[in-house]
Order: structure tokens, then C-alpha cells, then sequence
């Protein structure tokens, strides 16, 4: 597709399921190429019929190997699957953890999965602007169902929950006491957990422990928290999984919850895109203007104090 | 302490190590209590000199006991500690996980001790401002060590390295193919890799694939970046960390590596008070203005979409 393809065009070819089409506009959107932007907007009012299932849990924990096995079965099932995946890769080297994407490329070559790896943002916590364009785009591609794979735990786990209708916390035995410290964290963003690599004696223990601490926690939103055994490599408890999903699905579409999940991802959509709008500014402003280079200056040489600088940079921005 | 006592005052006695005036500081500050941020700045040009140890790694690598362990020896050698330890807590519950604070606190009736214990903050990865304050009041008060322990890998986890003079990277045998999931967010930032929980059998493979790792990515800060043994549980091997932490202060200090990390230290608070000055911004104009209360209700309503949105917004406030 040429780059000056008609905004229409693109749109209309995206909505078909195009493939070649929708890696271009994700390409062209990350490069900042006019146009490409506008072509979001229409798919963005094209969207919101993807059933969007965050993926999130301790490195480790197979989250990879998982959502693989869960396009596997999407796919048995005849439906269209999208896979964003956020590599916990260094914002220094740029690297990424290749081996469980390499997994994920047998599927590569089925026209009805699109698979996107995308990294973890730089400088700051949270889910990248890419990682919402992937999703509206995929959305609007007719994905019926869109994994949204993040890493780690803690603030970016927590994030994954604004961004997703179904949130599912993937954990597994033997990790040691790190359940005890991911319990405050993790316990109140999942709608399913999932404890993988089931097979070692010690997964009843963590079952149980888990069933235990969502007991004392119960939501009030009419969709009672599973705890669901899996051991991905294998492939158990995959389709019992896939039913657990869907079940979820079907409980938020029976009720006003789909909207309310649908409106908070538009709100964090909103709120992120709005964070990475100002950080843009101030990294230009740092980068280009004389006055800020010479705070930055005096801040190093402890002429000026960051909490004064700060200020000193709202006021002047705003 | 009185709510209006002279700012000199106050300053002069956390300068002089005062553990009440400077938990109360600490307090108004969170409160944003008039005149709190005075004594801050007043502080921060008086600090500078404490040598602030970032701890990170894994949930279940066992940070909080080496910690715990790391204040002991300092103790040992009459030398003053303080203890920022930012919890994995919910954001939405704001429980905390109390089992390792709980520990640690046997240091608390020793008056050459000041720990403190931090929520993570809630929207977004990265530190909080109270960190960076604490970080300041402790070192304006005198700290010598002052540890910086937050957990969690990833975002997170490379966050701390902006804000340490000397980044241990803590990471534990027997938790599956996890560091190789770290392996490229975690290689850079460490200057000491701590194999904690060593006794286990596995433990000599995991020292030797960080040195490999770790010698295919050398620095060149004139800096060997070492890999430790450790136990924290029974104490074996805190000597040699403690020996090494205190060999990596003093090549910093040989250098202008000391200058260059305090640079970068305050470069980062100065964009994290920048960052959260924004946010509170924003959160107060959706919460406030009826045009934005409108704005969230067509975001839900698919009347407009996050992209218009958050330019409209950005627009606005700049």
C-alpha cells in the first residue's frame, strides 16, 4: 500500500481484516506519519466489539506459552485472534526476550491471527500509546478475541486491568513467598486466575491458598472469581480455560458491566495518551530550550533543588 | 513538635538527626501542610553525602531480610542507616504486605535507624515524590547508608536505577525460566547481582549464567560488575556484599561517577515532581470542570475517541 493510499481506503481494507494494511498503519503510527492518525480515529469508531483479555503475572509464570495455547484454541474454534504482547525488554539495549515469541510464530502464518510484540515503554510505568492503537486496530480488524500479554507485576500488571474486559492473573507453584507479596497487588485486578505448570506437589497448596484469600475479597459484580489449574506446555486445562473466558464474556455482556469495563478502557486510553502527549512536550522543552538546559545544570550542580524546578516548569508550561 | 515552629528550627534539628521532627516532616509533607516543602528544599541543599543503595529484584528473591541483614552490619560498624522500603501494595485496597516490615523492624527501637515504609504509587509505574523526599530527609539528617528497597522488576525495577548511586539487583535460585524473562530489563542496571537464598542446589548455575550475561554486556565505568552469593536468612555472605557495596561507593567517588549518578538522581526527581505536579492537574480538572465531566461521558459513549480527546485536553491545560 502506497502511503498516500486515501484515509477511506485504508480504513475500509483495515475493517476487511487486512492484514498487510493494518502492520502498516501501526508502523506508520509509531513513525508519526500524517494521516495515519485519522485513519485511527474512524477504526477507533469502528471498535469496541474485540473482547479484549488482559494477561498478566510474575515473569515466569508462563503467560507466553499460555496465550499461545489460547490462540491454539481460539483457533480450533474458528474465531479471529489478536496477540499484543508487552516485552519486558530494557529500555537501555532496546532487547527483547525472543524464545517464547519464536513459540508464538507458528501461528504466524495463519491469516486469521495477528500477532503484534510490542516494548515496554521507556521512562515510565504503564501501557505504551502503541499498545491502545494495536488494540482499536485489531478491534477493528474483527479480532473477536484480543490477549493482551504484559509483563511483571505490580504497577504494570495493575494497569492491564484498566485496558481489558477480562482480566486473567497467571501465577505458578514454587515460586517461593513472592505470592504472600504479589497477594496486595494481584488479588483485586483478576477476573480468572490461573495456576500454571500444575503438575508439581506443591499446586494444591497455591490453589487453595489462592481460593482461600479471593473468599475474603469477593466482588460485588455478579461473576464469582475462578481459580483455574492449567499446565500450558502440555496443554491441560486449556479448554476449560477458554470456557472460563467466555463464560466471563457472556456475564459482562448480560449485564451493564461490558459498557462499564468498555467506558474504563476508554478512560485509561484517554488519561495514558493524554500522559504521553505532555511527557512529549517536556522532553522537547528539556531537550531544545537554553533556559531548561541550564536548569538541568544548575539542578546537577545543587544550585536549584528539583522540588523548585518542578514548579518553576508547570508554571511554565501551563 | 508544634505545627508552627520556625522553619530554621525544624531544619536545624533533622539536620542534627532528629527521628520525630523528621517523621513529622515526612508526614506534613505527605498532608501538604503549608511550609513543609520549605524545610524540604532547605534540606535538600544541605544533602548529598548519604550513599543510596537501590535494592530490586523479583517478588520471593528475598530483598526485605538482605535489607534487614545489610542494616545489621552497618549497625556493626557504628555506621547510620535509613530504610526506604516501597511496598507492592494495592492501589486499591492500599493493603501492605507486613510480614517482612514486621521483621525489620527490630531495627526500629535503634535510634541510628530510620526506616520508612512507602506505598507504591497508585495511576502509573515509577516512584512516588514521597520517595524522593524521604530519600532527601534522610540524608539531610545524616544517613551514611541509606537503602532504597522497591519491589518488583520491570518498570519499576529499572526506575530505581535513576534514582541509587549503587543498584543491587537480588535475585533467587529456583524460580523456573524467570531470569531469563529478566535477563534483558535487569541486566543493565545492576552493579551488584546478589544470588540470595544460595544453599540450593541450582544456585552455582544461575551465579554462573549472570556472569556470562554480564560479561557479554561489560560498562565501561571502570566498574567490574560483580555477581555475590548471599543467605540472608542466615546471614552468610552480607560481609562481602556489605564489602562490596562500600568498594563500588569508593571507585564512584575515585571518578566523577559520584557527580554523574547524583546528576542523574536529581534529574529524575525533578521529572517525577514534574510528572506528578501534572497529574494532579489533570485529576482535578476531570473531576472539577463540567466540560471535561462531558468529555469522560462521550469517551464512554463512543461520541468521541481518546486520541481527539486527549489532544483537546492537552490543548487546554498548555
Amino acid at each position: 500500500m502506497k502511503r498516500n493510499t486515501p484515509v477511506a481506503v485504508v480504513v475500509k481494507r483495515i475493517l476487511a481484516g487486512d492484514i498487510q494494511a493494518a502492520a502498516r498503519l501501526l508502523r506508520d503510527l509509531d513513525d508519526g506519519v500524517p494521516g495515519a492518525s485519522a485513519v485511527l480515529k474512524k477504526l477507533y469508531a469502528r471498535s469496541g466489539r474485540g473482547h479484549v483479555v488482559g494477561i498478566t503475572g510474575p515473569p515466569g509464570s508462563g503467560k507466553s506459552t499460555l496465550a499461545d495455547r489460547l490462540v491454539e484454541a481460539a483457533r480450533k474454534e474458528g474465531r479471529s485472534v489478536g496477540v499484543v504482547a508487552v516485552d519486558p525488554s530494557s529500555h537501555i539495549s532496546g532487547g527483547a526476550v525472543l524464545g517464547d515469541r519464536i513459540r508464538m510464530q507458528r501461528h504466524a502464518v495463519d491469516r486469521k491471527v495477528f500477532i503484534r510484540s510490542l516494548a515496554a515503554r521507556g521512562s515510565l510505568g504503564g501501557l505504551s500509546r502503541s499498545v491502545f492503537d494495536t488494540v482499536t486496530v485489531m478491534d477493528a480488524m474483527g479480532k473477536e478475541l484480543i490477549l493482551l500479554e504484559t509483563a511483571g507485576v505490580g504497577q504494570d500488571g495493575v494497569k492491564v486491568a484498566g485496558a481489558a474486559h477480562t482480566v486473567l492473573v497467571v501465577l505458578a507453584p514454587g515460586m517461593g513467598d513472592d505470592i504472600q507479596a504479589l497477594k496486595a497487588g494481584v488479588l483485586e485486578i483478576g477476573d480468572i486466575y490461573v495456576v500454571n505448570k500444575c503438575g508439581r506437589e506443591d499446586c494444591a497448596e497455591l490453589v487453595r491458598g489462592l481460593r482461600l484469600a479471593l473468599d475474603a475479597g469477593k466482588r460485588e459484580d455478579g461473576w464469582e472469581r475462578q481459580v483455574l489449574k492449567t499446565d500450558a506446555l502440555s496443554g491441560r486445562g486449556i479448554n476449560e480455560l477458554m470456557d472460563a473466558i467466555e463464560r466471563h464474556r457472556q456475564v459482562l455482556c448480560g449485564s451493564r458491566a461490558w459498557a462499564h469495563r468498555s467506558q474504563a478502557m476508554a478512560k485509561t486510553a484517554f488519561l495514558e495518551l493524554l500522559e504521553a502527549g505532555i511527557r512529549e512536550l517536556i522532553s522537547e522543552k528539556l531537550g531544545r530550550e537554553k533556559t531548561w538546559l541550564k536548569l538541568l545544570d544548575d539542578l546537577a550542580g545543587r544550585r536549584t533543588d528539583p522540588y523548585s524546578a518542578a514548579r518553576r516548569m508547570l508554571r511554565d508550561i501551563i
